[in-house]
């Protein structure tokens, strides 16, 4: 699979990107922002997790390069040489224009974090929370340089779905969300940018009303669960690799309006029998995941993850050559 | 954009189908059936209507030919030479093995027009509903033959998606699902089966969920109808081409029990969220047909329409390339 196109060389640039926490998405991010070039200065409260996360980030490097899927025209090791592990957060921080914070989804411990970082921030410096469920107002509130602090919240997995989502705090500096824009722009990413915070965002929040709905169907013993993926997969998923909700309700009457006339009943009937909100777990949760391991066993889950990845940016190509072709 | 692939010969089938309702639909179903060798006989109460969707399905069977998305291996001529239009009722189904009404989603018109088929059934015709949102045993609970019936939904377009849902009453015989099974994997549909009815089946469940959330949304202020759209198309449809719900969880923890443990608290937090159903309309309406009609304006819906299948076409063939790649 050959994605590399020709495109402008990638110019080395002089900005310098603080990535605090080397988790995967720590990672991720770290790889994006290489391949367009920047000075990325990598930390983790645990030094040793940095060391593990660079080879790791070499390994990923050379795997894109090999499939064909290296982002920008620098090489492997010119990428993988904008990288710098970093041994103090303040020395990480310092010189920044944007800092990514990267710890695990914990609210005390993000807060924390947020704080050092604030304490070594420029007033230039941007200020961003990767957090997928917790509210920007709540992790930013105390801070310094809280107009300039946003969350941006990559799709999963980054290195391979363009979408990221931009949320702001009640607080954030329009100017600060314009920066952003821009930043994410020249990384390749493809930012959304909602105008005030929700719980879950907007990813979580459509995800999570398909997660909640599928459930809600084999629990009541309506469809399997190999029923439920199928679904998606071979019905509206194939649908929504190319069009939202409103641009398929567009094409589906004789434009939105239409569909609202012709539909909106039967649409307020099936919500008002969606049932409950439900706790997932237990030996529900237990039958799913037996069901999904025999397709993907638990000791398999990486390479399935890796095949997935495969496939998702060999997606990616085709439909840059079919979105050429306008809707 | 050629598609066609080395595949057995389609055999020419003494079977007869017979459809009822030339619209849209039912124009689909014949020639999913006749691509796959079946007789179709295609009956519609108003007659000029036969003969208006016979001469548009010629049309669509030579841009599939021209575009090489003709299903099957029987040329134009020998697919549109399947198919029959029909006069009388009575004749279209008698003799058939399976009849598909296609008339509009009125309750009481398709009960009316059910009743006519079942008493020209013989004993083993099975008599499907292609209604979207009406249930199998409000429209079958008077007939003779309500152990043969059930509902066999497509996804809209037909012709380029391949999952139908399929859904019983309670009083559908066990058989009658499994012969409704292997008749649609014998045109190459790919059937959905479930256990019992609910209303808006599970496609437009799944869909409703998100229409739902997407519309409260922009209703809230929160986002763009532009800015949903992105999210689906550009991030999470991606995914769910290939992957359903509980695969991406099974793959984003570890396995399905661990992303209910990691997230299960989170989830139900963002669905207690949600806030009341809808009832889609009105000014907002407007507002999200106004900002869809900058991309595709109203006079333009059927060239999108007809982009649309494209690409859903070739995504198909792309996706059936790279499903020969285990999960």
């Amino acid at each position: 699979m050959a994605t590399q196109r020709s495109e402008n060389p990638t110019e080395l640039k002089e900005e310098k990107i603080a990535i605090i926490g080397s988790g995967q998405i720590g990672g991720s991010w770290a790889l994006l922002f290489a391949s367009a070039g920047y000075q990325v200065a990598l930390y983790d409260i645990i030094p040793d997790h940095v060391t593990r996360t660079l080879e790791l980030l070499l390994d990923q490097l050379h795997t894109q390069s090999r499939d064909g899927l290296l982002r920008g025209t620098l090489a492997v090791e010119e990428q993988f040489g904008r990288i710098r592990g970093m041994q103090d957060l303040g020395e990480c921080v310092t010189g920044a224009v944007w800092v990514q914070e990267c710890v695990p989804e914990d609210l005390e411990l993000k807060k924390q974090v947020l704080k050092e970082v604030d304490q070594h921030s420029s007033l230039d410096t941007i200020i961003v929370s990767s957090t997928s469920s917790i509210l920007p107002s709540d992790l930013s509130r105390h801070l310094k340089h809280k107009d300039k602090f946003l969350v941006v919240h990559p799709t999963n997995p980054p290195s391979c779905s363009r979408v990221v989502e931009l949320v702001p705090a009640p607080w954030t500096a329009a100017e600060t969300l314009t920066r952003a824009q821009s930043l994410m722009k020249a990384i390749g990413q493809s930012p959304i940018t909602l105008k005030k915070e929700i719980p879950g965002f907007i990813l979580n929040r459509m995800q999570f009303a398909i997660m909640a709905e599928s459930y809600r169907l084999v629990k009541g013993g309506f469809l399997s669960p190999d029923g439920v993926n199928k679904t998606l997969s071979a019905g509206l998923g194939r649908r929504y690799a190319f069009l939202g909700p409103f641009q398929t309700a567009h094409l589906n009457a004789e434009g939105f309006g239409s569909y609202c006339e012709r539909y909106a009943d039967t649409i307020l009937r099936v919500q008002q029998s969606f049932g409950a909100p439900q706790q997932m777990g237990g030996a529900l949760a237990e039958h799913i995941q037996e069901e999904m391991a025999k397709e993907v066993p638990l000791d398999k889950l990486g390479e399935a993850r890796r095949r997935r990845e495969a496939k998702m940016a060999a997606l990616a190509k085709f439909k840059e050559d079919l979105d050429a072709v306008k809707l």
